[in-house]
């Protein structure tokens, strides 16, 4: 049996998980998870289904499935689960993101592929390496970042990379390359935000004198830490904390959170509505 | 319109989903909610479906259903969400649990009726008649615990509950008793269990040394603090706790456990399977 | 025996201990919690210690200590825990928290005295009576503000109140009043500062999208939601939370924090340095 | 200035704090943490002081405390903060634990010295030599059992090592070396103790559909899975996680609790009380 994860995005009304499911019928499919949101607001209809069936072919499958998505102007995905992401890892100097979606790939708990990773430093290098993946080095200056994100976007579209993680790199994406890879780029944010956004938000969380300390994982737009929110946890700190220990403690729920929203995406869990991520369980 | 509450449980097998779907769509029903899953043991397909429309006939609405149910031997459950759950709720001396679901039925957080509360001691009289609900004294001895049973079974019959509520009941019910109501009354236990079964669970974890401490929703079989789990939350203490501390902290959590079980119970969210309890979100 | 709890504060520098421990020695105390902080960023040392001795008035006790406060210029504070402090509850429409604080005072979780609640509406009435306090309505309008906090500031003084709780008092109090009563007044914020300030947090966490809310209690200032910072506490919610859920949801978080926060208060755990507040443990 | 931790364990008295502050006085030294605990049960006096002094030897500062020590008959440990302990670490196969400890090492979070790495299998060789850490390979079986318990027992003494932590070891130490190392061997559990003790907990909690699950580091004795607990911590799961889901996420946890048990014990925070440990903040 061959396994697709199927997403739907489109105005609600009634009949839609019928005709998907008569489409699924059609390809002789069963559903192993199934998950529906309705948003009140937009009232957009939202659907992530993971089934199995004899067909192997993608196209085939998809086939069976496009009158419902013409019938409703439905937004489609369908990806055979044999079919990994593609995934881009960007890094500066602190690979504890990276070390732990690194460790996570390995171990086989974030179904990936890493064709390669990036950063405008060498420190990561080496643990790149050891793990067997290629390492690019592209260095950025104010002078020089028109010519390095377009040596990125060469390098996504070489690589047929489905998106692109931020693990703690530390330059800002230009609004054009924000708007181009919409959806595609996941970045960490080591605040609970939208408290502290900005620089140093293990500084300002010491001053500020919280009695807890968080993470963002969010999509990235050109409002620098206004993208929608993907996953977000905490950790309790005390007064003894000094800033040095705020950052410390973080590293720990930056790199829980970051390798959620990754899992989340590899796993298409993720659809937006307007600025808000849906999630599916 | 009409909103209801569909719960399905059968033998997977394919076009389940298209079947129900159908059923739906001839009830000219919008689904708002849909969750579903499958376990993998069992291979069981289990089902939960909120949806509108505008028959106001449930009779109606489950006739449209009947063919899929029928056509996979499936345990169905329906519900018009204007036909609240009645709840009994039992208690002994302790009022933190009992108080504070009344609390949130006052509210509107719990979407309930309590057409009485019935004890075994008369410390809750009180807050019970304060909420405007009979309060029924129920005094239980060794002697005249099979009278007592059948008295609270007449209760359960003449009120037509539908579950019942050990809100810190701290009596065990018989055997009998408990495989009469099976699935149908939720009980709090002061520990993470299965640790701490029995008597006294914050002495022994108090003994113990643990640093974490927590409670356990479950649904009542003969076999004590055995039964199917609900609902767990933890807290944190320190070695700094004594005992009382442990009781007095403990307090919170059992609240909040036995509030969200409660209010799954009462919005169809739970489905047994086994010993295991499936909790749609 | 009778039990004391002392607090010191001042520039930190040898001796200290050695010096307070002397007093206590010599007021013959036994110590039976003691816990120290010594902040690097201003150099302060604090001390919060809890003794106990047959000495039984506490002017003399305070007499043994006074060399030791002298010689270091030290703010110290010094209470028999027989003297219970005082509280002043203010409210407005919404019950949740002021039902908390009662239920635990009646409990005996909270040990103080609570001499009497004050709201801008009658809602709370009946709530308060109940527990056999006295309830004082002191309406406020743009015009009357003056005169209903001179009143406030009237009760204060009769009713020797230690310190006031807003426990979802949804009027902002004038800069001097915040000033007359600096370190003495705690808000309940119904959000996780410095996020969401202002006017309805639960309304922006959720057009913000965020996937855990919270709550802030805090000394009040003239700042508005910028006071030093007392306890924090979080919740996870979904996408699948409007901002009505989100409300429900975050009544729990907002009654613990600020439960323990009022009994941090209480127990003499808290001491300010700047805008940062100690928290014993 | 030098730094240093001080512990001291005895019978509660009065007198003890002013007589070690008068020590740690003519040691002319500042104290930076202190804290306090007594248990109420043994009536035990317990201490952990940090502090500062020009004194660089610390025979000389110990001779200050001795007259402390000798007239409350304590139990004292004195260390320099420059002299780092020494860790021996033992794991089989499952590397995460093992990986985290040394990500935690070299980043300087974690201040231990750790002169060797002891497995019974291979897996983690390179894992280790890449951090240039000996590795060391004792294979056993129940005949080697004695033999090789007497070689690592051998390279205890020789690497003068202070505790020894069993990062996913997953053979049972003889009685004989428990009692011989009491004290100073901690292991992490993966579950939620004293739920699941035992074989395969993942599994067992699984089969009992538990809602939360868990990690403990604890203190190794002869009796399995009961010795003191450390730390503890939790993570939610669902009724959609099968037993290996578990185990993927339980690695999460098990990796924090015991990080933070060995720097507990790197740091001087755990003193032992019967069976429950203080942990001092």
């Amino acid at each position: 049996m061959h396994r697709y994860i199927l997403t739907v995005q489109c105005p609600d009304q009634p009949g839609i998980v019928h005709a998907f499911a008569q489409g699924l019928l059609n390809a002789e499919a069963n559903i192993l998870e199934n998950a529906q949101f309705r948003d009140t607001i937009t009232e957009s209809f939202c659907l992530r289904t993971r089934f199995e069936t004899g067909l192997d072919d993608v196209a085939v499958v998809r086939g069976h499935l496009q009158p419902a998505a013409d019938r409703f102007g439905a937004v489609v995905t369908l990806r055979s689960e044999d079919t990994r992401k593609r995934v881009l890892i960007m890094v500066s100097k602190l690979d504890h993101c990276l070390g732990d979606l690194l460790y996570r790939w390995r171990n086989g708990e974030l179904a990936v592929d890493i064709p390669l990773v990036v950063s405008n430093h060498f420190d990561g290098q080496e643990l790149v390496a050891r793990h067997g993946i290629p390492f690019v080095h592209l260095p950025v200056t104010a002078a020089t970042k028109v010519a390095q994100e377009a040596r990125l976007v060469d390098l996504i579209d070489e690589h047929r990379i489905d998106f692109v993680v931020l693990a703690r790199y530390m330059q800002i994406l230009s609004t054009e390359l924000c708007e181009q890879l919409a959806g595609r780029v996941i970045n960490i944010h080591h605040s609970f935000l939208p408290g502290f956004k900005g620089a140093r938000p293990y500084q300002q969380a010491f001053v500020r004198g919280v009695k807890i300390i968080g993470a963002t994982a969010h999509y990235v737009t050109p409002d620098l830490d206004e993208g929608p929110i993907i996953e977000q946890d905490v950790i309790r700190v005390s007064h003894a904390y000094e800033a040095d220990d705020l950052e410390i403690t973080g590293r720990d729920v930056e790199r829980q959170v970051l390798a959620r929203a990754v899992r989340y995406q590899a796993e298409d869990r993720l659809l937006l509505i307007g600025n808000r991520v849906v999630v599916f369980p």
